[in-house]
């Protein structure tokens, strides 16, 4: 590692740590319209007083990409792919501090978004910025590709890639998350999930009656029931005809690297207080599951009277939220029309289907070089050797925004497995946030010497 | 009629409509334990100032009984049941009008509670108050019980009647509602149905997780979505061993009741904007339905992000409130252990069952000397004859308050069919208000005319 790029790195803990706290104070809710200009603005100042580079705002139809490229004299781009929004806070009675402040407790800081994505988004940021403070001429072309839409399915982002196939072009690129395991092993990812996510409703009279009128009028409440029932069985199988056709089983070599990955079923139960897993499954069936097979989950499901005590009421309306997670080979696209044909055959045709968002899965070699620089820099820079995941549970366009144009994409970032992603009382460990920024800065250097010293031709070599 | 009677209440009309404002001012919400102790003051302040009786307020464990005794010098009595509880108002939004606000449209109060039950309440109290101001001496012993938790299944009803069943004696029962059907006929109901109110609920891990876990983390709305459809398949059969079994179908008298009884389908699709009944029934079969069977009905259910747009969690709490309308013959309590073992039996032991109220069916003769009295005033005394219904399909703890005391009840009341009861807009028109406060003191001079012609042993005689 560059010891002065690293002495910056500590010099810097604090503004660092600053930009951090500054970001998460900015409810950036996209599924709700609320703070996405300003963290636009709040990225635009990081630019214009630290980082003194360009950075614009590519308009999508939805939120805009904030975008920077910054130049260097090589003929090699590495890209970061990070998002400025976050999910909802909600349930926010279950936050033992204030969402949208961040707060540090015990090492650890509590906020909103900062697992996912803000504290990998800024570690990079201030890699970057460290690295410039060094010297001013980078090792290699860097770009930053922050989108304002992932929390919400990033439904503009493959229509912007294919706009701007020149802007998002590189040799490699930092995919935007990262956990560190129970046995503190970082790790990385070279794959994501596909997705489809969908809201299913139904609608039966204008209003909400009195529940003895039960007998006689429809119950939305149930003919949702009665649909979701439909969808997957008790042993957790998806019943949607056709819905495994198209999955792309795990290579043996991609069963081998699930030998050596990690899932500490020990410390995951007691964390989340669980007496079993899906099946009661455990070892080798568990992580193949985990990490290669497709889902159907229930986000939300909401109809008629929520509050305390009773109410007797026949509601007029009821709703679920769900999502499915997608391995390579299942089309999105072509899963949403199973699922169509699937409630109309068996008698849903009053159920209505909008649809919130549609990926593909994407899945990177480890071979690959930017896949080798992040391992090399974990192996050589930490104590404890990483966890290397050929395929990670969650999802983003990684597809679109890479695998389409044959850039490879590698995944490591500033979570822990009790990050809370998604979840009330999200954090990140200080320690982790400070660690990252400096294999940031290892990883750009490396990767740079790797292409030169294999003299690869680049994916983009223009300037 | 009682011309005197008569025209006192034609006088009164403004005063006995600003009780009825004043009280639906009140958010008496049971189940939210909001206003409760305020309706209590609210009706001292009636009695002593307008009736110039006592009430008293009997502790029940739960909210007090009102209870009020106005003796007269013969030995028979008549009762009223009421409640001064309300439903909560939620869904607010759908509100036109601010619910705790009575607000006067096109000859409509809107409010919440004042079909169910306040103007009813406010009407009979109106009925005696003019009486007493033609004569202070009464015709018939007269005794209003009024309730505070009949919205939330009356759970301490049935101990205060057996600890004060002296109070609660009557020779016949003027019951809490009533409606006016969509072609004008006022119901007098002779029954009502039963009911268990539970709710289902189970939780997994100790926090919402990321989607990405729903492949090897249970998911509680997955767990309840697949429970509940155990319980009612698509052809409204409720599916639970056992639960059919001590159903007593109606009689002959009852069918033929029911041949009589109009339930106005076009109306009410019209009005509630649907296409079909349940099962696609129509004429006796719909009634039937309606009045004679029993329903399992999903009041709310719950679970995970129920906001705009997406959020991709796996909930780690899901719940659903059902009610159970029973019949006569089904016994609340062996309905909810064929619940619990019916759940256990399919596997669902995780789900905990939390009992919110339990209720008997009861059903009145139409030979019985109140039920006459009730027809012979609307027939003579109203420009429709009235709508004979030997069953209601709602339910109130009838059971409890009179058929085990060997006590008549007859139910007709302010309501209409688009009362909007437990629903948003709730509404009665002051014309049926203003009538119900005649023909209930028409009634009370019948039946105790009747009474006294007959020279029936009363069932409570001291004074």
């Amino acid at each position: 590692m560059n010891e002065s790029v690293k002495s910056v790195i500590k010099e810097n803990q604090e503004l660092y740590k600053q930009w951090l706290i500054d970001f998460c104070a900015i409810p950036s809710v996209a599924a709700q319209n609320r703070g996405m200009d300003e963290s636009l603005k709040f990225l635009q100042h990081l630019f214009d007083t630290y980082v003194k580079e360009d950075i614009e705002f590519i308009p999508t139809g939805g939120y805009p990409v904030a975008y920077s490229h910054i130049k260097s004299k090589v003929p090699y781009t590495i890209s970061f792919y990070n998002h400025y929004d976050v999910q909802p806070e909600d349930p926010i009675e279950l936050w033992n501090t204030p969402p949208f402040e961040a707060t540090e407790i015990d090492g650890k800081l509590y906020a909103r978004g900062i697992a996912d994505n803000k504290g990998n988004l800024i570690a990079r940021l201030a890699a970057i910025h460290a690295m410039k403070q060094v010297n001013p001429e980078l090792p290699i072309n860097v770009k930053f590709i922050f989108e304002g839409e992932e929390e919400i399915g990033s439904v503009n982002l493959p229509a912007f890639a294919e706009k701007h196939a020149d802007k998002i072009q590189s040799d490699g690129n930092i995919w935007e998350f990262g956990y560190r395991d129970a046995d503190d092993r970082l790790q990385v990812s070279l794959g994501v999930k596909g997705m489809v996510y969908v809201e299913l409703s139904v609608e039966v009279a204008n209003t909400d009656l009195h529940s003895a009128n039960a007998t006689i009028i429809e119950s939305p409440a149930w003919r949702l029931v009665w649909a979701l029932s439909t969808l997957k069985d008790q042993n957790d199988r998806i019943l949607i005809p056709g819905f495994y056709d198209d999955v792309i089983p795990p290579t043996e070599e991609e069963m081998s690297a699930l030998s050596q990955y990690l899932y500490d079923e020990k410390a995951n139960k007691e964390y989340l207080e669980i007496s079993r897993f899906v099946n009661n499954l455990s070892g080798i069936d568990l992580k193949r599951k985990h990490l290669f097979e497709p889902t159907c989950n229930i986000c939300g499901i909401d109809s008629g009277y929520k509050g305390e005590g009773s109410k007797t009421v026949l509601p007029h309306k009821a709703f679920a939220k769900l999502d499915f997670r997608l391995v390579p080979g299942q089309d999105p696209n072509k899963i949403l029309q199973l699922l169509r044909n699937h409630l109309d055959e068996k008698g849903f045709k009053d159920i209505e289907m909008k649809v919130f968002g549609t990926e593909f899965a994407a899945r990177t070699h480890p071979n690959e070089l930017l896949a080798k620089a992040v391992i090399e820099t974990i192996t050589e820079n930490t104590d404890v050797p990483p966890n290397i995941v050929p395929n990670t549970p969650g999802t983003g366009p990684m597809y679109d925004l890479c695998q389409r144009y044959g850039i490879p994409s590698v995944s490591f970032g500033v979570g822990n497995f009790a990050s809370n992603n998604h979840a009330p009382n999200e954090n990140i460990r200080l320690i982790d946030f400070y660690e990252h920024i400096e294999l940031v800065a290892d990883v750009v250097e490396r990767f740079a010497n790797k292409l030169q010293s294999e003299g690869v031709d680049s994916n983009y070599a223009t300037n």
